[in-house]
């Protein structure tokens, strides 16, 4: 591999990030949506900088989810344990329902809608999919946005963030169960209480023995005296913890928001949080200029036949994406939030859904059309949430977030 | 490639830089000496939780890489331009008879020592090779060592870094001319001035326009909005520079530095280095730790006749290598500082020794007792001169560094 070459690739995605989050945020919007145009931009379907394969692409995955690792650490610092588990309830409420709505619209639409040509071979199968891929939260685009805007101390933030990274835990069930699925695997109730117990059992184990380890570890660690030690030591410990929630069997991202919440415990907390930053801030815009870059803009052009039977399957996943999501916002009724905030804030699907509908369509379960329609929809949920949001918090009445 | 798998290695590689960095500073040796010592415990030869090969070990060299290149680009942030224009000279000839005396050493010493065995059919040009391994000066590890010590405002640090560069510029030309060698080529005038020419027009031409254009670049970006674009900005611009003098046929390192000296003229300058810093503090350790991975223990075991024979050479080279480069501190007798810092300063040869050896072994010209006795030379070099500087410095006579 070219290193110069490479480096130059960096450069290019780091200040197209910049220049067009700069630009999303002089018309108004948060700048993540700017980071994701750059991605499109620079995709392979425009003009080709973000690598697609080879060593390359790799590398550029590893940064993006160090990126993406990062900012989930970030947030883990930012959020108040105790405000979360206050919160707790309603949170899981409205992720068991914003995942459980979605995936029925979308198994039951496509197992009853007429089909022209069947996507797969077997509908259920193809079904199930589809439905999966309506169910996960992005985190990474919700919480990039309610930070951008300065709203991260809010109860609709606290409880977004909260379902989001359950959804999290529920997305990894689910893609276990689908994956299976697709291998053509019997469902296994087992596996499934597997996976979830594992997810839950690595942020509880986490946090509550880190919570009496790491006040310690770090009030030694901030006796060094090498250059750096408490920023160095903090983000191995990220980056260490996520890389053991995934041996475990779960995601990256919950083992760096439990480093996070455990970090936010220290006496160092305030120079852990100030030094992470800068760090984070070159790492998080390759995160989602990749994930725009995966977006096939070929998919857009209505002239072609195959591209109108896409459009046609993106516009009902994305309308039952949408609703599914912001229904989960009414899902806790005891609760005080502004439940349409919520909503909006549980519909971006980013990461998550980019990666099931990819399993699907080299598992040959999803069909091409098929395939680029979920892209759409994923593209779609993630692009109108950050505007939404905006506007949103911008009509808030007075006082009504907390 | 296993992300999580690569986290873990990640995580390992800057917890051990840090610990053992501490316990150089503990036992008042420089950090960077610890950070080495942790890549050979951590190397092939030792623990293996380096990778060796393949996409992994890619990637750690595309991180050691933005170590090196950031690390660098803060040395030229701190350097300032018009002290380096006054130590210009000295450092030019501290650096040239640098290269020529260890090159001669070196050539000599293959070409007419008693050869038990010959390491390669064409002896001429197995010394060639061998005295062009001896040239090259690390920049990396001297600034690296000088920054820990805080000396890098001295007269001496700035001839050391001077030279250093310059250095890196004829060691650019030798690895070309070596190259061709290697591959059977006959020596090019013509191809060496060329290598030169494009190594120093480019450092003139991106300071001499960066001096005029980023002041005012860097005033426009200061107005942005988004969050560290500054920061982004400075590292896209260091890394989009090293790629540019990598593509032109240059080293990474060269525009690294040269991006650095171009940004210490902006208004931002302060705001850069402050953030500047923590971000290269994550990166430099990686490189610093892969350059002690390289480096195979078994060559230290004198029970082998193989290692006997290795060992030997070594001591020759070690000796040639230390005594060549002492000598260039007096190569500059008009100008005023301490001559055996600055010798003992241009001593280690690092990475630029290693890729040297590295091509030799490959292209069959250099044997495999040759090829390790390089590699001691390399590592006895990089290991002896930060505790030399750090004594040197400590019986520094008051007032005389300026």
């Amino acid at each position: 591999m070219n290193v110069a070459r490479f480096f130059l690739v960096l450069a290019t995605i780091l200040v197209a990030a910049k220049l067009l989050g700069e630009l999303a945020e002089r018309i108004g919007q948060p700048a993540v949506l700017g980071e994701l145009v750059a991605g499109v931009v620079l995709g392979g379907s425009a003009l080709g900088v973000v690598p697609a394969g080879g060593t390359e692409a790799e590398l550029i995955h590893v940064l993006a989810e160090l990126g993406v690792v990062l900012l989930l650490f970030e947030i883990g610092l930012e959020t108040d344990l105790r405000e979360m588990f206050r919160v707790g309830p309603a949170a899981l409420a409205v992720a068991v329902v914003g995942v459980v709505l979605p995936f029925a619209f979308g198994y039951l639409f496509w197992r009853y809608a007429p089909h022209a040509q069947s996507g797969s071979d077997d509908l259920v199968t193809a079904a199930i999919f589809i439905g999966a891929t309506l169910t996960a939260t992005s985190v990474g685009i919700t919480a990039r946005v309610l930070s951008d805007l300065g709203r991260m101390n809010t109860a609709e933030a606290r409880i977004i963030i909260g379902a989001a990274v359950i959804d999290d835990v529920l997305g990894l069930v689910i893609l276990s169960v689908v994956t299976g699925v697709a291998a053509g695997a019997a469902l296994s109730f087992l596996g499934i209480l597997r996976t979830l117990v594992v997810a839950v059992g690595f942020l509880v184990v986490a946090v509550v023995v880190g919570r009496f380890v790491a006040p310690r570890l770090f009030d030694v660690i901030d006796r060094m005296r090498v250059r750096y030690v408490l920023l160095v030591a903090s983000i191995a410990f990220a980056i260490g913890l996520a890389a053991l929630a995934g041996l475990a069997g779960s995601a990256l991202i919950i083992g760096a928001f439990a480093a996070g919440l455990v970090l936010s415990g220290t006496n160092q907390f305030d120079t852990i949080e100030h030094e992470v930053r800068p760090v984070a801030s070159i790492f998080t815009p390759i995160f989602f200029v990749s994930v725009g870059a995966s977006v096939d803009l070929a998919l857009l052009n209505p002239a072609t036949p195959a591209a109108r039977a896409t459009l046609l399957i993106a516009g009902a996943l994305i309308l039952l994406a949408i609703v599914g999501k912001i229904a989960a916002g009414w899902a806790a009724p005891w609760a005080r939030f502004r439940r349409i905030v919520v909503g909006v804030g549980m519909v971006p699907r980013g990461e998550v859904g980019l990666i099931f509908a990819d399993i699907g369509r080299r598992s040959g379960v999803l069909g091409d059309e098929v395939f680029g329609a979920v892209l759409l929809m994923v593209m779609v949920t993630t692009f109108i949430a950050p505007p939404a949001l905006k506007a949103l918090f911008a009509r808030e009445p007075p006082g009504a977030g907390t």
